[in-house]
């Protein structure tokens, strides 16, 4: 398996993800051939089948190969990436470890379009990749690596004791908001559109439950809003002091497809504030699988072949909204 | 005149500010009865001309009366205040020095409205009064009530060593932003309309000043970006990191007329923030105005007689641009 000189990975095609060969370049010196075995689903990847790069940035597997340098890893250990691939580690964003932030950052997407976590081989740089830790399962580390650091980092950069979290939606973001927030000692408060997703935003960690069309039942405002879905809320509705108390803060997780635009007044009368975060930098992904094995904190998933079949279907669930990007 | 039984305020009759007797109230225990010498005018004492109140929330004067209960002002101090009147005192934002969001405030324009810094007496409560410290003179304290303390505290809530500030507008927010900023340490970057400003700016302490039509000059991004005018800039060209830094923070200071429409991919890719401020609370007020006499800020005023004809001509010249607001 060393002497692997093709990859097979899949990437968009007219429309439909394909599985093609790959040229394996050679390792560099810090980097890592993985042999993936489990790949999460996220609404990124649908976004970037009209590019044709490779697919897949939420990927789990086993080390099969080192570069000359590699320290940190050795074959057959686990390791997980896929999202952030390189920064340029002198930068202040580097050293005061936001290297997400990184002018110099690579991120799925940006550039290295021949390497993703849907296919046989992911290579990542030895610290751009995270080791899994032993009690967590490889099939439950994947969806971790983006919507688990998403999640964690956002609610780590803002979130205080004695908050009141409230998330609207509890799909692939939400689901692990709601776990996450409650064991970080919050009290959760969750949104959504149907009551059919009461006893599991409760199982997950939410204390409160509330309908969408109902935000008025709420007794005691949050002071932390996510958005975990990838439509913006209702706004003038939502920065109602309240709903939402006053000088607290909007983060929205997900990617968005339209423009943020909101209500002055309230803004400035209420002082709502507004934080952005992009998955997590390395340090705070490396803190968040600890986590998760300490507060026991598991994706809900669902399993697809990792073949042109298994994709398209698992691809097809996410865009009707009925499966957890995992 | 601890024995006057009535006070003359200033307010909008029909679209003019007309001087008009009102019964001064008996003084509470905590009461302060002060004796106004100096007024800030401010846009948002323009923006209450319709509704009839009392104007006036930058006043600085001498005590006259205390009531029975004060400890903290004798006959004969100096006083200032204005915007905010009252709060709880025991809300989870009075009890951590943000009372300024307390759902119990009282600003100026909530409530009140027979009590204003345009007139004779000014009647607040004492621990809603700001000592004027000694080397601060009446009229430079005035506009620190309310600009200066917009503006201090947002830039405390925000800044860091070696942060860039970036302030767009030289006006009666802007010309304090700039001074503030310099003195807490930031490099500041002065963008304006008209390069008549930049001299001025660079007095008051920017190292670097652009015209708006040319952001694109800047050689090092800033990572705060102040927006000291009633409008919005134009938000994607802001939003722009050889501009705008990653992971910055926008203020916008003063109240807006429009709605906050900000593009949503460099919100989310390069992770802006924004961060509302109103005013200040009061822990923070009295630190700015020790900062600003340590420091030797002071507003650019222009006077204007405290008269019917005097505050028309300053609400004509604020409204046409070409005043500070003082």
């Amino acid at each position: 398996m060393a002497t692997a000189t093709t990859n097979q990975v899949y990437r968009g095609i007219e429309g439909a993800v394909k599985k093609v060969p790959v040229e394996l370049p050679v390792l560099g010196p810090k980097d890592v051939l993985i042999r993936i075995t489990h790949s999460g689903v996220c609404a990124t990847d649908t976004a970037y089948v009209p590019y044709g790069i490779a697919l897949g940035h939420e990927g789990v597997g086993v080390v099969v190969k080192v570069g000359e340098s590699v320290t940190q890893f050795k074959v057959g250990d686990r390791a997980g990436g896929g999202y952030h691939r390189d920064s340029c580690g002198y930068c202040k964003y580097c050293l005061t470890g936001n290297d997400i932030w990184c002018y110099d950052r690579i991120i799925f997407g940006e550039k290295d379009h021949n390497n993703g976590t849907f296919g046989e081989y992911y290579i990542g740089k030895e610290t751009y990749l995270h080791r899994i830790p032993a009690g967590l399962s490889s099939e439950d580390a994947a969806p971790l690596m983006c919507a688990g650091a998403t999640t964690y980092s956002a609610l780590v950069d803002v979130c205080k004791p004695g908050d009141r979290v409230g998330i609207v939606g509890i799909g692939g973001l939400g689901h692990l908001a709601i776990q996450f927030a409650a064991k970080l000692g919050a009290e959760v408060v969750v949104w959504s559109t149907t009551s059919a997703k009461e006893k599991e935003a409760r199982e997950f960690g939410a204390s409160e439950f509330y309908l969408l069309s109902e935000l008025e039942k709420i007794t005691k405002p949050v002071n932390i809003l996510i958005i975990a879905g990838s439509k913006y809320p209702d706004w003038p509705k939502f920065l109602n002091k309240d709903i939402f108390a006053r000088a607290g803060t909007i983060i929205p997780l997900a990617a968005p497809h339209d423009k943020l635009e909101l209500p002055a007044w309230p803004l400035f009368f209420d002082g709502y504030n507004l934080h952005s975060s992009l998955v997590a930098s390395r340090g705070r992904h490396d803190d968040m699988l600890d986590f998760a094995v300490h507060h026991h904190i598991k994706p809900s998933i669902e399993r697809f072949e990792m073949s042109e079949k298994g994709i398209a279907e698992a691809l097809k669930k996410l865009a009707a909204g009925s499966v957890r990007p995992v």
